[in-house]
């Protein structure tokens, strides 16, 4: 069953809220669980959430900020608590291990579960290249001051199948399968290519883009991405803020998911000092065109039908 | 003012439920604010009960457990955040110390607050002596597996002013304190002293007992406790897995209150295995005469008056 989904966790830059926990975001893509940012309390949004240790697959950590990686701890003891059999990779940032070292043993347990660390190093490294489903995880070096890394998710570029050109050249059945494997079929003495009865179907692509200020990566993450996570920490009102402390306001959220061509845009870790963040979602709705939407804990985004 | 009072954090044994965040307590005694094991998400369950990083003085860690400790690294960089002026006195068993250290600098942030350790060693140690106010803190180690240590503050034993006799030695005003202070007052040519105007009145006492096996320690810990916080991770029933796990039983709590003259027995760290936990009260409710509550997260149990 193909479910393509992100479940947010938490929202919140630097200190959680009542209404609000530091960040967590899942994301379910077909059988693979990715768990970016566990901040502190990601366990138990978890519970909350519907997710368990066993659907985590990939753990991806953009820095070593505390609301980005203290709920690392937590997650990786009940993964053995849990009794997990299947290896989770972890990506962090290479400059950032001695933290990881410190958090994967932060206290007293008995680990069973197998982690396997992915340090990046670079302004582009590759973090996973899967086959069964289909994608690669790409990472860049975004621009926070503390070495950060935002995230990419791409599934290869496919066909998408024409039911009339099928029809009129008199394949089905079984012969469809055989078709699309070998890219040809002979029917009647006579030829037919994939590319005959087939279109071009662009690979649906997830982008995460956390903790930076506007820089090249953040857009080349974001390209042509049919779901957008990224940051909005600030109102435009204070902009100087988000620069000097390497964030993005809501309004140049939603520049990078204009100018990359992004589908729906999510904004999330929000600055505790706005009560009501409708101004963040009327300042980047007044940029970008596509859906947008304020992350809330504990919700659902669907990555919407491909193109 | 003097405000005598727990407030309950978190009352979940290992994993957290929907309704049970970690451990967590922390208790407000005058100025004082210490915070007992603060398990993942402490920082979060403060917020919900009012409490602040600047409330914290003290910080006691039994034994270095995720369930107890993974708290930490959030509380300690609030602290700093906050910009808490107050050094904060950390104790936790010597035998941890290595966890601490991963714990206090679990990720990147810029440190402020003065936070100092006290590395408790050997069966007995004495963790505080504070004038203003008086008490002394101390520790005794438990029987866990995994070294932990239990945690009593003690007030001192004083004296209550009895009226009639002051006004029968013709004693009022200003001379009372004069009396206190040095013991004694000459009265229109004769000595009175304290004990002739005043009874003995015994100071209060808080205890706190967690993952433990029924030992000697816990008794001593709770000796005539005011207000006793004991772990009740089992029923009877499980007895077994309590025993095997290092572990009590509420009707082990209940035993320790009873023998050693508790008044008040706050009874938590249940397993998430019960979904009704009257059963641990009833049990424990057979046995201990005094007043006996199930912990629920967020709400508060004052220290009864003085005896």
């Amino acid at each position: 069953m193909s479910v393509r989904e992100l479940v947010v966790l938490g929202t919140a830059s630097q200190v959680p809220t009542r209404y609000r926990n530091h960040n967590g975001y899942f994301l379910l893509w077909d059988g693979e669980g990715i768990l970016f940012d566990p901040g502190e309390g990601t366990q138990r949004q978890m519970l909350h959430a519907g997710v368990t240790a066993h659907d985590i697959t990939r753990i991806c950590v953009t820095h070593l900020h505390g609301d980005h990686c203290l709920g690392l701890p937590g997650v990786i003891q009940r993964l053995s608590l849990d009794g997990v059999d299947h290896p989770v990779q972890l990506a962090y940032p290479a400059s950032g291990e001695r933290f990881v070292r410190r958090l994967r043993y932060a206290s007293a347990f008995y680990e069973v579960a197998e982690v396997v660390e992915h340090p990046l190093r670079g302004a582009e490294a590759l973090v996973a290249e899967s086959t069964k489903p289909p994608f690669r995880i790409v990472a860049r070096r975004l621009d926070h001051g503390l070495e950060a890394y935002g995230y990419r998710l791409e599934e290869p570029d496919g066909r998408r199948m024409l039911p009339e050109r099928l029809a009129a050249a008199g394949i089905n059945g079984p012969d469809v399968g055989r078709l699309q494997r070998q890219g040809w079929l002979d029917v009647d003495g006579r030829r037919v290519t994939l590319e005959e009865v087939s279109a071009p179907r662009p690979g649906q692509r997830f982008a995460f883009v956390m903790d930076t200020r506007l820089c090249d990566a953040a857009f080349a993450l974001a390209e042509g991405a049919d779901l957008l996570v990224c940051e909005a920490t600030f109102t435009t009102r204070d902009a100087a803020l988000a620069a000097e402390h390497g964030h993005l306001t809501a309004a140049q959220a939603a520049r990078i998911a204009t100018e990359s061509g992004a589908r729906v845009l999510v904004l999330t870790h929000f600055s505790q000092r706005y009560r009501d963040l409708s101004v963040l979602l009327e300042e980047a709705r007044e940029i970008f065109a596509g859906e947008c939407v304020l992350a809330r804990d504990l919700t659902r985004v669907r990555v919407p039908p491909r193109r």
